[in-house]
């Protein structure tokens, strides 16, 4: 079936074992009982694994002739079947691209497929870090991230990956008639950032580099969610505290978090920081004055270079839904944008009216200039049905829902469609549609 | 008069040349017409200037024992006659003591008299830098900056020195009954924030520095005074620009900047910034989309090095009115602190009211996590009364003043009284009322 587009890559590597390339088909959908549903089973044909920039084009160049469709794929943890191919063809597994190419004035040049704990870890040599990154560090690329995340651990600093000045550049393998390699600079990168794969293959990055800092794992134990989540708004407000991470999970997932649950009181709401080691005496007064207590302070790259340890940032975003599904399968997550104004009283009220239900978990971060929380709160799954019924409570209540449910660009956004920038990104770069099709639900093919 | 305490100060280095002591009696509180006429004339008896601490200790239990009013003094920059003694004594100049102690782990300790450029190009030697500084870095002492100022260029991304974290401990000698050095921590330091050297003499600093960043001074202008405040807001909103300083001055002001007059279009407004390396592009890029035109581009640094140019933060911040009075001393200035809802609604409202006695200016920074601004117009001075006519109508639209024509630390405040905290540590710490007299207006000695 994709014997002719095979047959053009030359030494290119290529996978067809079935095995590999249903793994490779692959990611963390199962996260949603929903996705899970639509997307089981689903896989590629073949997996390509170019080795340099000129192997993509290549690949590009075979698909084109070929009408073969492309999936990029990076550590594949996107979890909205990101990385899923619908309709087969080939998955375009990125990582064999893994080089930083240059850092300079706060500034790193690297390839698409680099894993980004690797690229943290070569940052930290030079005296740089990662400005932000998600929970899954471990395993994600840096191609994946700005392909289909949005942001995470520092976020609370820099913003989102959407935020100006967050992406510098991207080079990008089109699928134009003629597909080329073209530089993206500033806002230009749009085309690429959060597409899911659908506008082109990113062979190259250009991101802005935080200093390196001796970041330190904090958790504080509070008996009551109003008062841990009083306390993690005033810290994430804290200009003067450098801060990468503020986090906060209620009672019931204490129980779900391994470091801590021997730690701190059954029960209590827990606020994770990662903070400075020149803010960690103010953050102590801080959370004393609120009423908190100490329950684990380690250093995070000690936590994160021990194997037989996690950093606390894998308790964080994404991974709080995780550290529940490994243990029960029945919970599932949503991830609401809560108004800065009112904040508390508005997770306080949600908390209130889903008892059974819900467990609260926020990420404190700036929306416009001002800190609010982006929640994910942990849903025992009993039904679809239920389910949009919770999402319009929220909605009710003036929190926006980014449906987690859901695998195409559109539906994921709180809008619901793609900005027309993108839209015309896709006819001018992927006028075929062979990029990750059925991705982008508004592109009808012509 | 001050021969009893002189006496006891053994071989402490003093001054009674009467010139030079009315020198260092002075300070900028002529910036002021109002304060102008209620200081000008007031001096010290003699001027002594302590080599360390146990010379501060020295001169402390001297004072105590003939109770000779004690008024320290930085680098005399204060402007509001901060440092000016109303009553006679002595002058205590700390600018001998000015060594850094150590670096460690993103935290200086260093000794409060030293000079902040000084400390600064020392930091800059191990890869730091100070976190904030007024825009009188070239002259002003640190110690100078934590007792008599509030904030300034970096409190864009650090906050003002109020904010928890940004002074993490004092050294202060006390004027007790037995005068000793102790050792304040975190919000303890509170006793000598902003408290005009009221409470103590402070020996040492214990401060989180940031980063070295090589910051690049940009200058945009702008056609009108909307299109500008409409970029400054929007730029110093944006957290993935790291950035240190967002100033808005109107086209009226630009005449008096002597490094952008020939650059910038006549009458236009002008947008300062300081934007590291990794921001400079997506800075020019929204310029651009807001209509701005590059004025002026130029290292810091190099600028701040080079005795013939000067760097962009000396047309921010106070300096801002320095600049018009160097040509014209019939201006004075106000202090107000924009809400950050309607912001720039109000900012042109405000222009609209006052158009031939007010020029806009207007420094970006957090308040209460959310980015708003300070403004600080330059007003023609008529009169007094029409100075008081101008904060009332500031203050009917909610924007509250915190007057700088008042040499109080309670009139100089927005609430007009010291905290219950900080009277009492007035009390425990300097009880027979030696320091600096009459500053803490409401402090009535027993
Ligand atoms: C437990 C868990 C925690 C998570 N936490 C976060 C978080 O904190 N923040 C966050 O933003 N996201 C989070 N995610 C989602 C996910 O976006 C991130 O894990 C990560 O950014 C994906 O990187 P990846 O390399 O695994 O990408 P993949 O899953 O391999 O790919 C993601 C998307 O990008 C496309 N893609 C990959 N590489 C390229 C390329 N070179 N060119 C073009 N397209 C490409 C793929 O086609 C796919 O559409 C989490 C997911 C899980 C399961
Ligand atoms: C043109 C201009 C621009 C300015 N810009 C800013 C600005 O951007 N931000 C800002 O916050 N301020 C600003 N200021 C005000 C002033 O606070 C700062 O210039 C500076 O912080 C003062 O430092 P100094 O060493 O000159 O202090 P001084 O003027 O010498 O003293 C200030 C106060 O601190 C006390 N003091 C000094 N040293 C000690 C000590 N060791 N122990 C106890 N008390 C002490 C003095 O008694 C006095 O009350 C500006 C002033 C001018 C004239």
């Amino acid at each position: 079936m994709t014997q002719p587009f095979l047959s053009l890559l030359g030494d290119i590597p290529t996978v067809t074992d079935p095995a590999i390339v249903r793994r490779k088909s692959r990611d963390f959908y199962w996260y949603s009982p929903l996705l899970k549903t639509l997307l089981d089973g689903l896989h590629a044909d073949c997996l390509v694994v170019p080795r340099d920039e000129a192997d993509v084009l290549a690949v590009a160049r075979a698909a084109r002739q070929t009408s073969t469709y492309l999936t990029a794929r990076g550590g594949g943890t996107g979890n909205y079947g990101q990385a899923v191919p619908l309709h087969g063809g080939a998955v375009v597994d990125m990582s064999a691209l893994d080089r930083i190419l240059w850092v300079r004035d706060g500034v790193v040049r690297v390839q698409a497929g680099m894993n980004m704990l690797a690229m943290d870890r070569a940052l930290r040599e030079q005296g740089h870090e990662l400005r932000m990154f998600p929970s899954t560090k471990r395993t994600a690329t840096i191609g994946g991230f700005i392909a289909g995340g949005s942001g995470g651990i520092g976020s609370l600093v820099w913003g989102g990956l959407r935020n100006i000045g967050n992406v510098l550049g991207a080079r990008v393998v089109t699928l134009e008639a003629e597909p080329r390699a073209i530089e993206l600079r500033g806002e230009e990168t749009r085309a690429i950032n959060h597409a899911y794969g659908t506008t082109g293959l990113i062979t190259e990055l250009e991101l802005p580099v935080a200093p390196f800092t001796d970041w330190q794992d904090l958790a504080f134990s509070f008996p009551t969610l109003a008062m841990a989540a009083r306390f993690a708004r005033t810290l994430a407000m804290q200009n003067g505290i450098d801060r990468k991470l503020v986090s906060l999970s209620d009672g019931g997932l204490l129980a779900y978090f391994a470091p801590l649950r021997d730690t701190a009181p059954a029960g209590h709401s827990i606020v994770i920081a990662m903070i400075a080691p020149s803010g960690l005496e103010a953050t102590r007064a801080l959370a004393d004055a609120h009423g908190g207590a100490l329950a684990y302070h380690a250093s995070t790259r000690e936590a994160e270079d021990d194997s037989g340890r996690i950093p606390l940032y894998e308790l964080t975003w994404n991974h709080t839904t995780l550290q529940v599904l490994k243990k029960d399968r029945s919970y599932t997550y949503l991830q609401a944008a809560f108004p800065p104004r009112d904040t508390l009283a508005l997770v306080e009220e949600m908390a209130r009216l889903l008892p059974d239900e819900m467990m609260t978990h926020l990420e404190f971060m700036p929306m416009d200039g001002e800190i609010s929380c982006a929640g994910l709160p942990v849903i025992r799954f009993t039904s679809t049905e239920r389910l949009k019924e919770i999402i319009a409570l929220y909605e009710q209540h003036g929190i926006l829902i980014a449906n987690p449910h859901v695998y195409t660009i559109e539906d994921g956004g709180t809008h619901r469609v793609v900005s027309p920038a993108l839209a015309a990104d896709k006819w001018r770069f992927d006028p075929a549609g062979l990029l990750n099709p059925g991705k982008m639900r508004s592109f009808a093919q012509g």
